[in-house]
């Protein structure tokens, strides 16, 4: 009597995971994917042009307007959104096909778009990643130096908008400490994979 | 601003831990309670004798019967139920004080006992670890050698009727690799810390 299939889950787990600009998620997640297998990174599709060093399929997939907008068209988007006159989007069809395989899938977006996909599919587990203070946020902006003064006004007004929305998502990392939020995100999902009854 | 404080817990998190006979429970959870800190095993009180390595205090407190029966008509337990002519309980007073003071608390008992305590406790984690499969439990219990074939028949039915009610546990933990149930036991844990909204 084999006791493991019993609760043995055949499609994968849908992960959320967002925070403000500057907080560190890239970081975070992509060192978590690194301790983990049985998941995946979604590759968001945007109308912005690629930079030097983003590789089409691999950062983003670069579509055209006209294509993007054919996309919306045709229900091809799980989620999408405009920022700054760019739209960006989570293309449904490659996460329908690994969470069918039976492989989790993380998201990486904005607030807005987690929401929506939460409607959607009220199964996906939401992770925010918060900052330890809202000075160590500007901070951090200001030393990647990638922004001018106004775009980090900018950034600095969406991240309190985002922040005050994160009572919505289940799970609040604080990146204070990179290893610890990078183990924390693992335990979540380790937990979420084995958990069977809802908490 | 400080983001940390608004989601601060004040009170600990109250987690069972639960599993057949021989399921090498106390072995996984003593190793992952090694790993963490801000996290106490509670001491069960019992009327039975102490075996030659058992401490008071530390392994179990020893009660006699007419102090544990004193105790039950005072609701000093938080739960307690009777095994083979021995009563078992979990005093009330120090995991109150331990939760108050903000330390995490993990009960070891009972399919029933846990059952009980969710309901008074409905904010409680219920975590299962069940072996692989039943044959290996039985393989375990008869390696150990520490009962009679007739024991064994009788932990084998307990068993059974506990890995039927493990669908009411919050978390399912399969004991096949010990290092990998210790690190998913501690992964539920860091996980529940930083869950802000049920799931």
């Amino acid at each position: 009597m084999s006791l493991v299939q019993d609760f043995q889950r055949h499609r994968g787990i849908l992960f959320i995971v967002s925070g403000p600009s500057g907080v560190g998620k890239d970081t975070v997640l992509d060192n978590a994917l690194q301790h983990l297998e049985g998941i995946a990174k979604s590759v968001s599709a945007t109308t912005r042009h690629a930079r030097d060093n983003e590789r089409d399929g691999v950062d983003y997939y670069f579509y055209t307007r006209e294509r993007f907008e054919t996309e919306i068209a045709e229900s091809a988007f799980l989620e999408y959104e405009e920022y700054g006159s760019q739209l960006y989007g989570t293309p449904l069809a490659p996460v329908e096909r690994q969470l069918a395989n039976g492989t989790d899938v993380v998201l990486k977006i904005e607030v807005k778009g987690a929401l929506n996909v939460k409607r959607r599919y009220p199964e996906t587990r939401l992770i925010f990643i918060q900052p330890p203070a809202f000075s160590v946020l500007e901070d951090r902006l200001r030393m990647r130096g990638k922004d001018t003064s106004e775009q980090i006004q900018r950034r600095l007004e969406i991240a309190k908008s985002e922040l005050s929305e994160r009572r919505e998502y289940h799970y609040l990392i604080t990146n204070d400490d990179l290893d610890t939020a990078i183990n924390t995100l693992c335990a979540i999902i380790v937990a979420e994979r084995n958990r069977i009854h809802p908490i």
